[in-house]
């Protein structure tokens, strides 16, 4: 696989590790502007062996002091890391709500360290919609391994199993309602729980509750989810954490389960994206307003013209 | 408009206020059976009249309890009530998580009020997938008033705004994170504001800094959401809640923007449903694992193989 030759000229200088080129790229594939679909589409073939690390769980369980003190430890055993951290903004506006708070501090001169916010945009499901695509730039300017911070909102942040090789989910000891609300989803997203604060009251019983909550739920794929403490105010945990991300990648190797995951993941992208193209389709449909007259006097329900509109679209040539 | 001749059996059932019949065709609605299909085709030209109030916000609120007041203060104004709570619950195996707890424990015997809770079964955005269709059942079954409790558990539930006549955002006075989350979207969604639990100290601040943003974001509508502050353990401000919801109902026939709503939400809907005629559509297509396999290989991008597959269904006769 050598397409190299026939990258456009941004991919190429994306490929030496010209962080300028990335910063623009990242900042056009999010304004979905051409050059940056030209080159995301060349660097394809390059993509898809990094491991991406994703961390997700309710606000204010720590989610970014737990990054930086990765990123630390990274950093001290000599791996290059990338990190997208997703913040919520308006479903309206379109502004990020935390943009321009300082999240990492770690390293942030290190040439082997990128790191970058992306606003949600009033995407739901706590990515942004092009968090994906960036870390395909990431994965193509050398980056093997990438962590991703999910808005953690309060919901269960599912979309984050479309991108990462391996889920984290972050919880801290005492939750109370939120976990009522979460737990249901948790295990079929986590692939490692870190219970974080580790230093504050109920931690082992937490551990303990969501180790036997993880046994039972035996997932049929062979890996149970490791239950790992931490703590950044003290580095608790930390290297525990990282050993556990890591098996979960040695599993999914010689279990053969990295390319099936990648299948689903991948199948799901481009229907999402077919889907994407229809929604295109009838916002720019000159029938609609014809469509909907019906509809809003009540004489033809949602339903059925829904079902006329799909069946014409599929006959006309 | 006379449909009624025209109605299936169980659409008059339903109309008669058959509550056996109701609840039953609620169930069914959940579970997209072919008989509530035909009923809410049948009954669609009977809807489209009724008040449905939206109540959303972050958990802890005390949205259940608001509804609780809510329904007391109507019911001794002599009106009659529907409510529908929808309950989070886990994204993969479709239960409820607060399900069967009881959570309304007002004039649960009384024949004018009806009380109904929905599991969302994973979907996001507030509501369950099914909640709009419910609300007809009931506005079909002679309520002409419904509430409508979102789940709320830390996003902004968005979704509202596509069943709600009116929607009110409730907050309390100390949000912390939560509100620095929430903040962009609120003014997007609010027609009315609840300060609730206004009795906890910091509650005129909420109140006055509330009214003061939405002053600010003076919206183009020509509606500036009020503010009420209110208490459930000794109902101060129920009634100033209802009066601002009224209020808005009223603008809303005054001003026309009753109709151009209506038509921004069917408009959404019809779009939405055939969105989902194709996202089955290619869940079904037989060419799905042939288009997947290049990309696999990393030969083809995902964004190449979605427009070949969408051209290709524009084609297709």
């Amino acid at each position: 696989m050598s397409p190299a030759p026939r990258l456009p000229p941004a991919a190429r200088a994306l490929r030496a590790g010209d962080r300028r080129v990335l910063a623009r790229l990242i900042t056009e594939t999010e304004n979905d502007l051409p050059r940056a679909r030209a080159v995301l589409r060349a660097i394809y073939p390059l993509t898809g062996r990094a491991r991406i690390v994703g961390l997700t769980g309710p606000l204010g369980v720590g989610k970014s002091s737990l990054i930086n003190a990765l990123l630390l430890h990274l950093r001290q055993r000599g791996r290059r890391v990338a990190v997208v951290a997703v913040d919520p903004s308006s479903p309206f506006s379109g502004g990020s709500v935390l943009g321009d708070r300082i999240r990492f501090d770690t390293a942030s001169e290190d040439p082997h360290v990128y790191v970058r916010s992306m606003a949600s945009r009033g995407h739901t499901g706590g990515l942004a919609r092009t968090t994906r695509e960036v870390v395909r730039l990431l994965e193509a300017a050398g980056f093997d391994l990438v962590l991703v911070e999910t808005v953690g909102s309060g919901q269960v942040d599912v979309e984050v199993r479309e991108i990462a090789t391996t889920s984290v989910v972050v919880l801290v000891p005492h939750l109370g309602d939120e976990v009522q609300t979460l737990k249901a989803g948790l295990f079929e997203i986590a692939d490692v729980f870190c219970v974080n604060k580790a230093d504050l009251p109920g931690a082992d019983r937490a551990r303990r509750d969501l180790s036997e909550l993880a046994a039972l739920g035996a997932p049929a794929s062979g890996w149970r989810p490791p239950v790992v403490a931490t703590s950044t105010s003290d580095g608790t945990g930390i290297p525990e954490l990282w050993e556990a991300i890591e098996a979960h990648e040695r599993y999914l190797d010689e279990s053969g389960r990295r390319l099936a995951e990648e299948r689903r993941r991948l199948t799901n992208e481009v229907v999402t994206l077919a889907e994407e193209r229809f929604r295109t389709h009838l916002a720019r449909d000159r029938s609609l307003a014809r469509r909907i007259a019906p509809v809003l006097a009540r004489r033809i329900d949602p339903e059925t013209a829904a079902r006329r509109w799909w069946a014409e679209i599929q006959r006309r040539r």
